[in-house]
């Protein structure tokens, strides 16, 4: 819906998205192993919530409200119950409102849209973290609680990799539909790799991916999936990072605005924000992303805004054939020319129309929990040129999240704009 | 928050609560095992979900929004991303956005509180939906998944079953500091299992429990923790039940109300609504509710009642010591006096303050995430007399729901009203 009560984004923090393959991520045949420990969920709930704060100087005494956004730590950290152990952050947060959501990889961005609701409901500062901790346990073990996102009973058999399988049925749907090769794909994930190895918090900071490598399975990039009818669909490159991390951002009405200590010149706001649901395990058309096509026709709707008034976005590419298709379901460019766009560079730093410039879900990271969170504060911060190395040439004032859940059944679409 | 557009409860729906001891509870010895199962978790929320929608009389396509609320079905059920299941009960729930919230025991009223803001935001049609299923694995697993509920590194020790063994904690704190025993817990206990027997819904729908066998421990009830220090303080008989089930409400404004088919008459006002956290694992004093004191004194505050207007609750008994602490939080007595009023009939069916007419978590049955919501079902249909065999006596037309997760972590506290 449409805020009557204008909200911006006044500020955030985000840590470092780690896992494999990051230097600061711990793991057996690390030289610190044994001396240093990963980050728990608690802790970067905490460091997030405190972040947020201070990035606004206030006393996190006066947020009205939390939200968390998680999907699985009742799984990989045996903890639920998150609201009330963020509210652990700071004796300022006694008794003050915290609510975990959950919407598989779009709990942060339904976090946002509850936030927004609270602010119409007449809350002034608003808190939203995101986090995910999914290094506490193997890839197989990990992509089993991944699966929760999809219709278990229904959907987990497809692969042992239930969702790498899912998005491989998609590609090979895809291209059939349109005579494409998956080898097309290889531009959005060169993509992704360059723009973070420009971003420090990135999970691939470190890691360099060429157009060759991208485009062809190798002993170092496979085909991974035991189906055999998808297995050629898909390579280790075109899927995001199993990543450990977490965002927050405060919201404000114009009234909390008032309120901050600094920054308020900063501010974004959130035009608009919907959510869209379709059933689990029951895709009509795996060549199009309906429900998040129906968000983002509400947002247009509603702002009285189109796809070509967006200059920046963030755009949910768990595998690579979802940026394609998400681009396509906003209205970025016509169907069957998602694989080009970012082959022509329009979605580059450089580009008109920047997509994922941080290094998106596929090279930035995905700490699935933080993910929409992190989207909406990436915009944010390139909307205030506070990205380094990253930074996009175009000056975008206008922005666009797309945040997705499962096989496109939960989306959350929001418009951004710095006047 | 007070809602400043009027929000009522308009109709709902509810499953049965069933579990061990329930009669259509299918197990291995059970007559029909091998024929049939009990409800899955899909099941269960999207018969309360068209359930109150029929309640009301109106084509799902017309709810503006839905919340689903559910502790821990990633663990019982193999399932996360209940929002877009949800979705999945009607055609007509097609792009409808679905949001599912957790707060462990008090999620429930998470699912209350966010459904009131987004009639703030401009919805007029809400449905909330909260399920939980249990009995698909043993007790002892089952209790590791709900000290997921507190915090799991720090607390899980505490005993095999942590939340027990927590709530034995507090058992003890009170008697020692009020000079009782937990026998003079029995008339909470007696009185919970005396309206479930009237209530065809509840758990212990079959099961009675006199004084003498609920005050002392016996081979039928017994003392059961393995922490030797806490064991002598608590019995089965305190604690609430293991149940699947599910109940779902549909929030109204005043335009919702206009969109019924039926049974706009039939509305009760929701006339505050708070939310309150406190840190997890950091109870500071087990003989007292704090976080449910302070939501409390905000719904007093914005509302202008006090505990003297409550003339019916539903208060969050997950253990016999529970009521009494509640009830004290809440101001329907003074600190040490929440047995007594059990024991004087203050709270009963015929008393001037009845307080969990349908029995309550410990014999209505406690499906975690349904119980917040069943709360404010249980008052409306008390104040439209439609309870049947445990209608209260005195005809309420000011209530309170007070749903509570971990240990006195999370609160939400609601004030309800019928004119």
């Amino acid at each position: 819906m449409k805020p009557t009560r204008r909200v911006t984004i006044a500020g955030g923090s985000i840590t470092p998205f780690i896992g494999k393959f990051h230097p600061d991520f711990i793991w057996k045949k690390h030289p610190d192993f044994g001396q240093r420990e990963n980050p728990t969920l608690e802790q970067l709930l905490h460091r997030v919530a405190l972040g947020a704060c201070s990035d606004v100087d206030i006393d996190p005494a006066i947020i009205d409200r939390g939200y968390v956004t998680n999907f699985v730590g009742e799984l990989f950290s045996n903890q639920g119950h998150l609201g009330a152990m963020t509210a652990g952050a700071h004796e300022g947060f006694l008794h003050t409102p915290f609510t975990r959501l959950e919407g598989a990889c779009a709990s942060g961005g339904l976090g946002i849209a509850a936030a927004i609701d609270a602010i119409q409901a007449g809350a002034d500062l608003v808190l939203v973290v995101g986090a995910e901790v999914q290094t506490t346990r193997n890839a197989k073990v990990g992509a089993d609680y991944l699966a929760r996102a999809a219709h278990y009973a229904k959907e987990r058999s497809i692969d042992e990799f239930t969702f790498p399988a899912m998005f491989a049925r998609r590609t090979r749907a895809y291209c059939e539909k349109h005579d494409v090769t998956p080898a097309q794909l290889a531009p959005i994930v060169v993509k992704a790799y360059a723009n973070a190895n420009r971003n420090p918090n990135a999970h691939m900071h470190a890691v360099t991916m060429s157009q060759e490598q991208a485009a062809n399975a190798s002993d170092a990039n496979p085909c991974f999936l035991t189906n055999e009818e998808l297995n050629p669909w898909l390579r280790i490159s075109d899927c995001s990072q199993v990543s450990d991390g977490a965002c927050g951002v405060i919201l404000a009405s114009d009234e909390g605005l008032d309120k901050l200590g600094s920054g308020a010149n900063r501010a974004v706001q959130l035009t608009s924000c919907s959510v869209a649901c379709g059933p689990l395990g029951a895709v009509p058309d795996y060549t199009r992303m309906d429900v998040t096509s129906a968000a983002a026709s509400r947002c247009y709707g509603e702002s009285g805004w189109d796809a070509t008034d967006i200059q920046i976005a963030e755009v949910h590419d768990c595998f690579s054939i979802t940026e394609a298709l998400i681009c396509e379901a906003l209205g970025f460019c016509d169907e069957g020319e998602g694989m080009q766009i970012a082959a022509d560079g329009v979605t580059s730093l450089e580009g008109s129309l920047p997509v994922n410039s941080g290094g998106g879900l596929m090279a930035f990271g995905h700490p699935v929990g933080a993910t929409g969170v992190k989207q909406v504060f990436e915009i944010f911060r390139q909307m205030n040129r506070l990205c380094g190395d990253y930074q996009v040439a175009n000056s975008p004032t206008r922005g666009l999240c797309a945040n997705m859940g499962g096989d496109d059944r939960t989306s959350v679409v929001t418009l951004m704009e710095k006047s």
